[in-house]
């Protein structure tokens, strides 16, 4: 009951147990308790602790101990440069070629380039060379995420001598659930689950069994629609294949997982306009310094806005009751405008969007346009002609924020699949920009129209 | 080479030819294609064909294949009613009992009450009682995501009766990769995976070679806690149990994808201000529809905003200058005030956030409104000044800057903490209304100052 509950709690482990067992030295329960933990565990164990607490562990633990640990985190999560500073450089560099490959390169592409450099000298050669291999691929592509740890078998083994490989290479290999299949020239040829292989009978050549229609990506593919093809078909594991359909490694789903939360993440980080959100930005300075280059930018845009109503300085002066509509027409300006950037961004994220659809969502983003803005321009008109008693008035803020919806609408929509069809990323056309863009956009319409009828105010 | 090339865009099927099969009546050969697609190709098939074009899937598939169709979309990607609909009820009926019970329970949910009754009782009896049950978990929990086509063996058994069970029973499992292990109550006492099947002795007992610390999750559980948990410790299955620690059914790592991407979609949904996005919004009605309930709460918050400039309207008319400075301060106020939401929404979604160091957060924006007030509050001082060339107004918009700053970031901040605190989704706090809320407080600010020193311009 007590152990149900704990499950229950996800609070597997008793921290303060293993912690007084290292402060008492006490190697042998402390090593039988800790590895009694998932690695997980083990892993949100060892980054709690405190520098002094930390050594102890690089003594108790091995290398290859400590990289299991190393390998279920994910690695944007930590600062290691810290980590890897305070152990014996040979440690560390053991500790790294025995990591599968993919995670070893993500732990090291959060290291600077000189500890790297240091590391994959000490380390062994086989090791270094995978790992030198990988750290070659762009960032955000297949191959800076995939392991070089995977089984492959001959198309003309046998069921029977295919399990004998997977039983061999079990301990090494980070799936053993799907088993790519090569031809005599390494070529990828197909694809046979471990379901499959237990199913089947143990004297049928694998080339009769294995599904042919193998879906693979390239090396050079980018990360999220990997990430995509994966989701869509349910794999656990994609081949990457080189542009002659060689296997070069495999890409496993928790790999995807990350891929996944790390992309929305980042969308959502746009939308908000804060460049890249990070849980180690733990100090107002360093978050500061995240969100102020955005601040300053729209702080520059802003000052375009004030000088813009500045030239209508006169107009206002006259009817100073036209201040009070300018917060209300830019704010539904503004709201409006990242509604219809959302919608389009997540449309192109998704794959939602195919090229010959892009004409409809305009449209259909006009249409949107013009129904919100003719709704909303209707009740401005009520409302206003009843607060302030003028009808002129209410028909100007109705009619203002009637074009500036429609206006909103399409640039929320338009500039993230102009920027798509350039080849940027549309996330980039942040929320607040679009809500500073169409601010402007919004106070031309009212102030352009409040200069010319201002006579029958 | 052209077959690679097609891998590698993806373009794994031939529509045209499966469409002009369709159309000649050529039974066989449509199968023989069709069949050697993926379950994902063939159901992106399905969905693009014209109603009479699927008329006549129905006739060629039976209700097991459609079944597995069914199975490998991603049921809030499609619109099931019409469907349905056009099929023969029985035909619905034996499709669903053959679908995964998670899988058909995702369709049975977009599916109308009364169509949802009417093939439960043409169903067979055992998949009926099955889908009833899973029915009635409340959605967004464990229990409503889980499937009950899982494999469970005794403790006592041997690895080779463990496996001669997972061959009989691996075509109707959704996954034998994880297996759970069970003791004569019933109860989840362990779990043991395939490797490990696969690479120990087949003499071996069960509870021997499996793992105790089992991670589970109740019935009841959060479905965004269920995802938080697969993804830290990488599963590709979690069991879920009742209160008494009886295995009920499992969770896959295909289904918790899906989770993740809807909980990510809905937190960016609401920092945009739509309710849920769909893809199925095609019209500019739907899109509308979505978007309006917003705009309009938010005009009613803008007409607050209005109202409360109109109370300085005195102010205004005798320093007119004051207006053209509203959307800067406004604007500014509200980007900050997204920023800090949307950084305390991600760290409570991610977990990243405990109890104890809210305080600690809330500590951290002050700090970080501070820095970034100070720095835009001095650069708006030295712009306004050179513009305007009065040092009284620089001073006093760069002072209503730095203090909406920082009020702006405590609010974006506090608001989800509070909501977090009393068990309302933080989300709900849309970046539009907070940055509505926070022009407000910005004018007020902005306002009160000008009209206290107001004798000095």
């Amino acid at each position: 009951m007590a152990e149900q509950q704990m499950d229950n709690e996800q609070k597997v482990f008793d921290e303060e147990l293993l912690i007084s067992l290292l402060e008492e030295n006490d190697f042998d329960t402390f090593r039988e308790e800790y590895f009694d933990l998932h690695p997980y565990d083990r892993a949100q164990f060892y980054f709690r602790l405190e520098p002094a607490q930390r050594v102890k562990i690089y003594e108790y633990l091995s290398p290859e101990e400590m990289g299991e640990i190393m390998e279920n985190i994910d690695a944007d999560d930590e600062d290691y440069e810290p980590l890897f500073a305070e152990m014996n450089p040979q440690y560390a560099a053991d500790l790294l070629s025995h990591m599968y490959t993919d995670d070893a390169v993500d732990v090291l592409n959060e290291l600077d380039k000189e500890q790297v450099a240091s590391y994959l000298t000490i380390m062994d050669k086989e090791s270094a060379e995978e790992i030198k291999n990988l750290l070659h691929y762009e960032e955000y592509t297949a191959g800076s995420i995939m392991t070089t740890e995977f089984v492959s078998i001959p198309e003309h083994s046998t069921v029977r001598s295919a399990m004998a490989i997977l039983r061999n290479k079990a301990p090494g290999a980070e799936t053993i659930y799907y088993t790519f299949v090569i031809n005599e020239d390494r070529k990828l040829v197909g694809v046979v689950s471990l379901r499959d292989l237990i199913t089947s009978d143990e004297d049928v050549l694998i080339k009769d069994i294995m599904s042919e229609r193998v879906v693979s990506v390239s090396v050079g593919d980018d990360q999220e629609d990997v990430a995509r093809t994966m989701k869509d078909y349910d794999f656990l594991a994609l081949p990457v294949v080189d542009f002659q359909n060689h296997l070069l490694g495999i890409i496993t789903v928790d790999d995807i997982i990350d891929v996944l939360e790390e992309e929305a993440s980042d969308d959502y980080s746009k939308l908000a306009g804060v460049s890249d959100m990070d849980s180690r930005d733990r100090t107002p300075l360093r978050a500061a310094r995240k969100r102020l280059p955005w601040l300053i930018a729209l702080l520059f845009l802003g000052m375009m806005t004030a000088n813009l109503i500045g030239r209508f300085e006169d107009t206002l002066e006259q009817v100073a009751i036209l201040a009070v509509f300018i917060p209300l027409i830019a704010g539904m300006a503004g709201n409006t405008g990242t509604q219809a950037l959302a919608v389009a961004v997540r449309s192109i994220a998704t794959g939602d969007i195919k090229d010959e659809s892009k004409m409809k969502l305009i449209l259909r983003e006009a249409g949107t346009g013009f129904i919100t803005g003719s709704i909303c321009g209707v009740i401005v008109i009520g409302i206003v002609y009843v607060w302030q008693d003028s009808l002129f008035l209410g028909v100007l803020v109705g009619i203002s924020i009637f074009a500036s919806l429609i206006v909103a609408t399409l640039a929320g929509s338009l500039v993230p699949l102009v920027m798509h069809r350039f080849n940027i990323d549309p996330a980039v056309a942040s929320g607040p920009f679009i809500t500073t863009i169409n601010d402007i956009i919004s106070i031309l319409i009212y102030f352009g129209i409040a200069t010319s009828f201002m006579s029958y105010l």
